[in-house]
């Protein structure tokens, strides 16, 4: 691919959409509270329709509440080549996490259209519903939503029934927004990378391999408390001895593996927490992600080894329950190839990386081809008012997914 | 030391005693809650003078609201011989602890007069107040109570002032309750171990040969909170884990001291504490205990050392700072020598050992020769409603008490 099309968004106009979407839940300290099923989400969303119908795609919204533009195709028949991320936002967020996917999909209609270009495929810019929290949005389009509306909590008020109903959605239904290769060919998502491999690598996009799976464990250890002054340091089942051992050996594990997995103990609470009693109990979790289902089983069975060592030294029980299991999901060959080579052609640095945050490619790459391009996030900083990617990162990640898209509508 | 009189105390009565004050506080669950200064303490207070007034004491309550009582010498221009300790409770506390020294002691002096025997000097027993809590009857005997009423937070309702006023003692006059080695010549404390050292050497007395020392520090780490996921294990600022490494240091550093110290992390609490954020902040307390000040000095420059090294390997930053400090106190060696040596005629076994908990005697120990005898505690529970000392340990060492008192009268 030496060639490319010489077309190009307006990265201008992307940067307008996104700042004119961000003053929607946007709060005094500048962060933006938009969450799923709330006024301000349904402001948003009713934006983005607007701008859709604007670009040329017909709107329809799915049972699960995607809000999905399409684009028509020269062969309306073929399976639709897709892109798309969310506009839900975590309680305190920034303005980019999911927002430019999505306005990134509509300028790229719109480029199409300024320059009288139809692809071969239909091509479909999706919102996906509540990213941030239910990924309900996803999960139903690739056939892993749960059946019971209690395994749903959505953040806003009400259930996840009565809150799918306000978005246009339908719970009893929700088996329709399933979607297949069949009518899907590929996927690709633009994203912000949400940390700071980029920016410290000095590289412009990055070519993602997967999205991390995820396996989240709950451990309690129990010792027995004690007077911190009279029981002697040979007579104590401290706790919190074998927690900060814990700590440790989680960090080691993970530094170990070759493929870089990252591992986190995030929580901890120590019982009775008073400064002279030894600590009789512990609770803490553990995070861990990879791109390879088998590192991550690696981990926790070296993990489990850990603990039984752990225990047995410091005189405690210690226990693990599973507090979550998803597995990862590889990006396709094909669909990382053509990102690599459209970023050359481009004349952008890039280079190829995991995705360690959960995004809805997550979901939608068990089912179809999926890709996904990053652009660097400054500082690493998401979720927070700080969220940062200058409008040339923006255009330049935009172009990535125009000219990708351009040459998936070639090779499906 | 061959040879001691046939006195004893009357081991039967003693326990009596010590159920009957067990009454005064108890809760449905059995434990006792007899904070200072709350109508239970003064119920308590009432019927152990009583008993003291029966057993041929004049009793007095000094400036700091201690209640003695006082069995008159043959020469009564002697300074006195002191016993005691207190009847307070934690909120949750058993029935032994400072009540077998109060008792014990009333029981000496019943059997001394039982026997028609008088000391030549003459001899006190001492209610501390609030032992359990601020220390104020100890420390104003010693002379080392706070100047402002606002460092004393009593566990009752009120200021110090109008606490000490409910139980017969005066804020204002707090310097007049000060005593010298010209008044008291020496004090002996019996109480219950509160640890399981004695339990588990098999012994029935323990000379102690001092209070330990106790340096507390609060420590705070910084750190820089992050997203589990999208921060490599390279690019964190993990402050749990630099915690950790902290827990570990505090009880490698204790281990390595041949004196035995202990030293404790507590208390401990995480920020944000989210099971997908790398903690930003963690904050902890350490707490170190040993009879040398020196010790204690070495651990804490050790830890600091330590410390600095953690922070620059974690890229965190970790402060220090001051909670407490109380100088170790050391019991008299001849104290000690008669302890041992009455335990020994009396037939019981008997070992050398710190005391690790605060006590009343940590105080007058700064002002007159101190020593303290201590009898087991089943499980090395204390604080507990399950504290349990036998009756025949209880009578033991009111026996090694009584047969020490009147020794030390022999000496003094």
């Amino acid at each position: 691919m030496e060639v490319i099309s010489k077309l190009a968004i307006n990265g201008d106009r992307l940067s307008a959409n996104i700042n004119r979407l961000a003053k929607i839940g946007r709060m005094p300290n500048g962060e933006i509270c938009r969450l799923a099923f709330t006024p301000e989400i349904l402001q948003a969303r009713y934006l983005v329709q607007q701008w859709m119908v604007e670009a040329g795609m017909t709107v329809h919204t799915d049972a699960a509440g995607n809000l999905i533009g399409r684009y028509a195709g020269l062969a309306e028949d073929m399976s639709a080549l897709a892109t798309g991320s969310h506009i839900d936002t975590v309680p305190s967020g920034g303005k980019y996490d999911g927002v430019l996917g999505v306005l990134a999909g509509i300028e790229v209609v719109r480029t199409l259209r300024e320059s009288k270009t139809r692809l071969k495929h239909p091509l479909e810019v999706i919102v996906f519903t509540d990213e941030e929290n239910t990924m309900i949005g996803c999960q139903a389009m690739s056939g892993t939503a749960k059946r019971s509306p209690e395994d749903y909590k959505p953040k806003a008020e009400g259930t996840i029934e009565t809150c799918l109903e306000i978005i246009g959605g339908n719970w009893d239904d929700l088996a329709a927004a399933r979607r297949t290769r069949a009518d899907m060919a590929a996927f690709v998502e633009l994203h912000v990378e949400q940390g700071a491999v980029l920016e410290s690598a000095g590289k412009e996009i990055g070519v993602v391999q997967g999205v991390v799976g995820m396996l989240r464990k709950a451990i309690s250890i129990e010792g027995q408390a004690n007077h911190a002054g009279t029981t002697p340091m040979d007579m104590r089942q401290d706790a919190l001895v074998a927690a900060a051992q814990v700590v440790l050996a989680v960090q080691e594990i993970a530094l170990s593996m070759p493929s870089h997995p990252v591992a986190t103990v995030g929580f901890l609470t120590v019982a009775p927490n008073a400064v002279n009693i030894v600590p009789g109990q512990v609770n803490l979790t553990v995070d861990m992600r990879d791109l390879s289902q088998d590192c991550l089983s690696e981990m926790l069975e070296r993990l489990q080894l850990e603990i039984k060592t752990i225990a047995t030294a410091t005189n405690t029980q210690i226990e693990l329950k599973p507090l979550l299991c998803v597995e990862p999901t590889l990006a396709a060959p094909q669909v990382q190839a053509t990102i690599a080579q459209v970023s050359q052609a481009l004349g952008l640095s890039h280079i190829a990386m995991p995705s360690r945050a959960g995004h809805d490619s997550l979901e939608i790459g068990r089912v179809t081809d999926m890709g996904m391009i990053f652009v660097p996030s400054q500082n690493g900083l998401s979720h927070s008012g700080e969220e940062y990617t200058s409008p040339e990162q923006c255009t330049q990640g935009a172009n990535v997914l125009l000219h990708t898209l351009l040459q998936l509508d070639e090779m499906y």
